[in-house]
């Protein structure tokens, strides 16, 4: 290859980042570049979990008055540095399609302009075009989807609200957050991120984008476990007015007075719903104690970093079997690589699988890799690479138990 | 007390369902009489997370495809028997709260006659009537509350759908479920029922009883973990119309298809939005493995006596401290005896607290004891009245400490 493995090993021993390694449970044999959709194990989650067992045994009701009923501010305030947000901004909760339901619901309904329309993004990963129908059919809001690649300059007539990436879960193209909620603003229209392929995955700056509301999960980059519970981020100063219309009694100003009247809290607990996992919760605060210790600027570096080192390492093949990069260049990129081959796409990440790399496929055509820079070493990077060259040279993809369709997810 | 020792002992020998305890990881020194807030930890859960990490750090993503992705509807599968229910008619999602949004847009989308109201129960879980607010205020729907103790048949003039407990969690009555379907069928509303205080509390017959919609959750009587997951039930032939407005990926005909467009799977799956937590869901099917051996008629019986013997061993002392037994008859009882002592209420389940007996204080004045056949002794029951006795009698609960309020769940 046109990177030697000397080269890369050199590469990991000046690698800042290094000794995150040792703090995930990985399974030998194993090259894990699917971290885009379940992220692998910190080693503290079992012992976190475990703590929750017991004291579900041991404390039983009291529990709740022991860290899990706050755990939603709690996990979001750590979160929150990760995001470039503040105190009181995050709320752990939910789901992704729940989140922006709740979010379509309060921005709406704040509106006195008249404008109807809830444009979500085509081409983005589709729940949060589903749930903008199903809010839309609901309150007689116009669903409208921007064509993947269109201008969303001449797209926000009548829009109250748009739903957009940061990055894209197929091309992990990366919008300028700043300068698309300017936009956006300036237009008179209000803008959700969703920062499912983001948060963990690079730097986000939701304060100094002006962005007013995200949401996201956590058992991609982040690592929470499977499942893991989503996020929500509203702005502190747009968290007063309004109703989110999923009121349930977590999101009360006083849910234990046991009021018959819903009265919203005016903080982010409104976003809120009802009774939450405390072990889903204690596996995702164990990986976020371990992002404290994490640079941001140093992780960004690191992905392009292993991004770039994955395609060099492939450029010739590619070229050679007609599979094309269409990984985005570096500043507009999150932290994964995207190649299309409508052909053979599917075969070759089966074979690549048998093999132990691990990357995913995604219709049409869609080959897949994710890169981690908390638990992938340059050098495991340049082996998945090797793999890659030597499944698509000697044809082995054409084996036909790899073209044998199950699902995935 | 009027009842020996030596019978209750006598009642625990012939008692079927004795053996159930052992399946239980109980706390030393504590009797739990507040299964109706969270149950206790089956022995079988920690291997069950236990095993469930294992798959996340080995299997990684293919743990979706090994039992994760269909839990909502396997699990749903194994819960059905218990709330007299058929395959594929239930399934384990969200929480309460979130499902009652669901159907209350399911049912209310289907109706073409006008009817705009709709109704919640006074004296029912608060979260009921929120999200009956939360709902009626997005869609331009009428909330209306159906007074504590009025009669049904008078408020169903314009109702679409009420929401009422078969079990309400304060006074521990019973619905006639049967009886109040016929009606409100009859007056050509809906019905949607919550099983938050009767799933796994005694024998549910929703499908005998003519109920086409329910909710409940896990973490009560079922014994599934501190937040676990919520179920929803809608009789098969309720399925196949219209749509739910919390349409997230996981309801969609054919998700891993990745359509631009909502298409909702036509059966119960319908019914799921977003990714759920593998963790929280394996705690829960150990749980229901140990249901599965249950005999809800002889649940039901214990249930009944156990209530029972803590009123009789009660009710002298009860009488002379000016403390009202409401627990209703028999028939329309869950599986809780609920006292009414607007002074000293709380102080006395403090005092009780302290000594180990765990019930739980509601407001106003409400001392609410949940009796769970599975890990609770008559002997325990009998022991937990002498503290009750002891505390009342000796005036301990006027001690200062137990006056001081926190926030409890």
């Amino acid at each position: 290859m046109s990177v030697s493995l000397e080269r890369v090993r050199d590469l990991d021993r000046q690698d800042p980042l290094a000794d995150f390694k040792r703090r995930f449970a990985l399974p030998e044999g194993i090259l894990y570049l699917d971290g885009n959709s379940l992220g692998a194990q910190p080693r503290a989650a079992r012992d976190a979990v475990a703590a929750t067992l017991d004291q579900w045994r041991d404390e039983l009701i009291k529990g709740w008055n022991q860290g899990w009923f706050d755990a939603p501010e709690r996990l979001g305030n750590k979160l929150a540095p990760l995001l470039g947000a503040g105190e009181g901004e995050v709320v752990v909760t939910d789901n992704i399609t729940l989140n922006l339901f709740k979010l379509l619901g309060f921005i709406t309904g704040q509106r006195t302009d008249g404008r109807h329309v809830v444009l979500s993004e085509g081409g983005n990963f589709p729940t949060d075009g589903y749930i903008a129908q199903g809010f839309c059919r609901l309150t007689d809001h116009e669903h409208r989807v921007l064509p993947e690649g269109a201008d969303l300059a001449e797209h926000l007539d009548g829009v109250a609200v748009v739903v957009l990436s940061e990055v894209n879960y197929r091309t992990g193209r990366r919008r300028d957050m700043a300068a698309t909620t300017r936009l956006v603003h300036a237009q008179g229209a209000e803008v959700v991120w969703d920062l499912a392929h983001s948060a963990g995955a690079l730097p986000v700056a939701l304060n100094d984008s002006g962005a007013r509301y995200a949401v996201g999960c956590t058992y991609k980059y982040l690592n929470g476990g499977p499942g893991a519970p989503g996020f929500l981020y509203v702005r502190r100063d747009c968290q007063g007015e309004g109703w989110q219309p999923l009121s349930g009694w977590h999101g009360h100003a006083a849910p234990f007075a046991f009021d018959a009247d819903y009265v919203p809290a005016t903080n982010i607990t409104r976003f809120r719903t009802g009774t939450h996992s405390a072990l889903a919760y204690s596996a995702l605060e164990a990986s976020l104690a371990l992002w404290a210790d994490v640079d941001m600027q140093a992780l960004r570096e690191k992905s392009l970093a292993l991004t770039e080192l994955f395609r060099e390492c492939l450029a010739d093949v590619l070229t050679s079997h007609g599979i094309e990069d269409i990984t985005p260049a570096s500043e507009a990129r999150g932290s994964q690589v995207s190649l299309v081959d409508t052909e053979h796409g599917y075969a070759i990440v089966q074979a690549l699988i048998a093999r132990g790399v691990i990357g995913d496929y995604r219709e049409p055509g869609l080959l897949r890799f994710g890169f981690t820079p908390l638990y992938l070493s340059h050098e495991d990077v340049w082996q998945a690479a090797r793999h890659f060259r030597e499944v698509v040279e000697s044809g082995e993809y054409r084996d036909p138990r790899f073209r044998v369709r199950a699902a995935v997810t």
